[in-house]
């Protein structure tokens, strides 16, 4: 691929988008429909397309350079891409994004101003190994009418390759080029440098990765870099709900990114919590170290400064005793990534204090950290989870990948009217109803 | 100013967002009256300051440096010192945009999500020449409770510093470094590079210098670079109406971003349309430029392919004759701005085609593109309009300046409970409900 085909390929999503933001949700519900159906009938070839890459993974697996762990995540087989063909289909399912009418506003008589959600255009993605990822991704792409250029890893070429073109061949009758695999390094980098043709774009991988993606763009880009999460157990704490919230923030899957990293405890209940929260981490194999006056009270390793804002993503936890929610909220927006905190406490006020006081993208009462996800919010298909502050924040559903648009039906109103000395006013009323375009004309 | 003393005054407006942010609407606005107050009470030296900067910007002028223009927006006087205490007024007059519920979802039974704005956090700003910009812009941050960062142009720098120091005095009762004032331009390249502490910039300024700011900064951008902005005539318009609109929108302000560039005429009507409306047009002093098909009916001068894309600002105007809506929608988002497109037809299907077919901020039916503004909108006071997709499209209010954050109050909920296989049902149930630390408890 030359500079001159990638900048081709993205004039052409761009085209493609144009027109995808037009075709209805009957017709982008069909074609899911369809994908679903094409992968399960074409499973053979993609499951044998898998075994390549599986094959080569374990290859450089043998010479030490793949984990194993990569090779897990990249591998298929027949189960594993039923429940993608279904959750294509639970895609299919979800309440149409677009097209809503946000608001509704008369500005004055026979001139009406409408907020609709609308599709952003062109998104493009560049994702890690999973093979799933790509379908889930073209998915919530198609779902949301957007046109969307995607570049897997290398490791799982074949598979993304025969994926691609099953979706490809399932979907005849969408626009050319709503879909777009790029395969080569260089198109990544050159795509980012798109600002002109590229709205979006969507990392999914390592915190390193996605910082390296949002340090080489312009592109807007929505994504989550780290998860340092924290649990506070106040001095209103019940014992009991604060050690189990505390254990299963850590231990209900430790690898992502809202589990909890530092648990901080108020230091009037150190020395009746620590003790016991300590032998329930270590039966689950957690790995503890803690500040000075934790290890007065058991017996940890002890904490360096970096411990503070380290995203262990592993059964390893940090501890430290504060003097109060104060301390614990200056402690965390210090340290925290602003993605998700929680107090354990029956003082309402100290949740008060916590909650309004803490930058974050969610702030809990009395519940694990583990909660903040997509599905568990009710935001139907997660398209990711966002550690920036604009556009989108936190767990992001389909509405993340919509922006709006704003129609104004009038009559042949001037603003010459509403000007100088004479001016109209505006009526600035607002109302329930949906866009229709010339409906004036018919009253 | 050092590297260091910027960082810190960055660090120091972070500290400031954090506190800034629980700052009551009934505090905000009471420091808003107060800045409203002080800047009629130390009008004086507002006046002298202001002085200076003006003898200053006349010397540039001799020498040939400014343009009368810059001289004129630079001046102050006690009429427009009034209307700016009256401006402050207004938006404390406003409704909070911080502290709404957006959505309220029950999760499961005593396990509540909430979605509240909240401010963003450090917004940077750097704008050009008038003075009344520092007070809009100050004003609008602390009514939306973000701390702010200016940087003024150097021609008004000494009625900055004056106003900038009335507005510090007026609020003593504000978090230390709520408002920052920066003089060098190093200042600036400094600010661009702090992504870590600023959350979004707003520049505000030409085309170029927004351009400028978007390629230098890895930081949110919220501004718009370019409105070059159509009519379309329709073969189904009332000729009268398309006439009225095509002139409004050029003539009645020509200098802003929301003015028409380009006219576009369907062929069947250019024969009949295009006459009366030339003659219109050069009653008001509008220079225009046409192509082959338009210079085949009225004679004014040829189009070369640069004016399809030119925003002249001023009384100028290219015109062009197309087959049909769907060439001038092609036309339109080729050439476009994406800022605001008008069509003038009373045939229903063409207006939906060319407004769904668009993909720009605002698209009107039978309406001057002028009217894309925020007061217009009813949106209160406008912090801008955004040429972007992302967080902000078109006319830009408070709202803008706020994001959101998610509350879960919880009674010890843990993931675990809803996982695996007796794993408990979330409900996801919209209800209507503010968020109240400890309520759950209190029941």
């Amino acid at each position: 691929m030359t500079e001159t085909d990638t900048h081709e390929q993205a004039t052409q999503a761009n085209r493609a988008a144009l027109r995808l933001a037009n075709v209805d949700a009957e017709a982008r519900n069909g074609a899911l429909a369809d994908i679903a159906d094409a992968i399960r009938e074409n499973s053979e070839a993609i499951l044998a397309a898998n075994e390549d890459d599986v094959a080569e993974a374990e290859r450089m697996l043998a010479q030490g350079e793949y984990t194993q762990a990569l090779v897990d995540r990249l591998k298929l087989d027949e189960g594993k891409l039923e429940s993608i063909a279904e959750m294509v289909e639970s895609v299919a399912d979800q309440s149409d994004p677009l097209g809503e009418t946000l608001a509704a506003r008369e500005l004055d008589e026979d001139l009406e101003l409408y907020k609709l959600s609308v599709p952003i255009g062109v998104v493009g993605t560049i994702f890690e190994s999973r093979p799933d990822a790509l379908v889930q991704i073209a998915t919530l792409a198609l779902k949301s009418g957007n046109a969307v250029i995607l570049k897997g890893g290398s490791e799982a070429s074949e598979s993304n390759r025969v994926l691609y073109e099953t979706i490809l061949k399932a979907t005849p009758d969408l626009p050319d080029g709503w879909a777009t695999l790029i395969e080569a390094h260089e198109e990544v980098d050159r795509l980012l440098e798109m600002d002109d043709l590229v709205d979006l774009v969507m990392p999914r991988g390592s915190s390193e990765f996605v910082s390296y993606i949002e340090e080489n763009t312009q592109i807007p880009v929505l994504g989550h870099t780290e998860g340092v999460c924290h649990v506070y157990v106040d001095d209103a704490a019940d014992r009991r709900m604060a050690e189990d919230i505390a254990l299963d923030a850590k231990v209900q899957y430790p690898a992502v990114c809202n589990a909890v990293e530092t648990l901080l405890v108020n230091e009037s209940v150190a020395e009746e919590f620590l003790p016991g929260a300590v032998e329930r981490y270590r039966e689950e194999g957690v790995t503890l170290r803690g500040d000075a006056a934790t290890r007065a009270v058991v017996d940890v390793a002890p904490v360096t400064d970096d411990d503070w804002r380290a995203e262990y993503g592993d059964l390893e936890l940090a501890i430290k005793v504060v003097s109060d929610v104060y301390e614990a909220v200056d402690h965390i927006n210090e340290n925290g990534s602003k993605h998700t905190e929680s107090i354990v406490t029956e003082d309402a006020d100290a949740a008060e204090t916590f909650m309004t006081g803490i930058d974050a993208a969610s702030v809990f009462h009395n519940a694990s950290t583990r909660f903040a996800d997509g599905y568990r919010y009710g935001l139907g298909a997660e398209v990711g989870i966002s550690t920036g502050k604009i556009h989108a924040r936190g767990p992001v559903g389909l509405e993340g990948l919509t922006t709006y648009k704003y129609y104004l039906e009038g009559d042949g109103q001037l603003v010459a009217s509403y000007a100088g000395e004479d001016a109209l006013p505006f009526t600035h009323r607002e109302f329930d109803g949906e866009w229709r375009p010339g409906h004036l004309a018919d009253e």
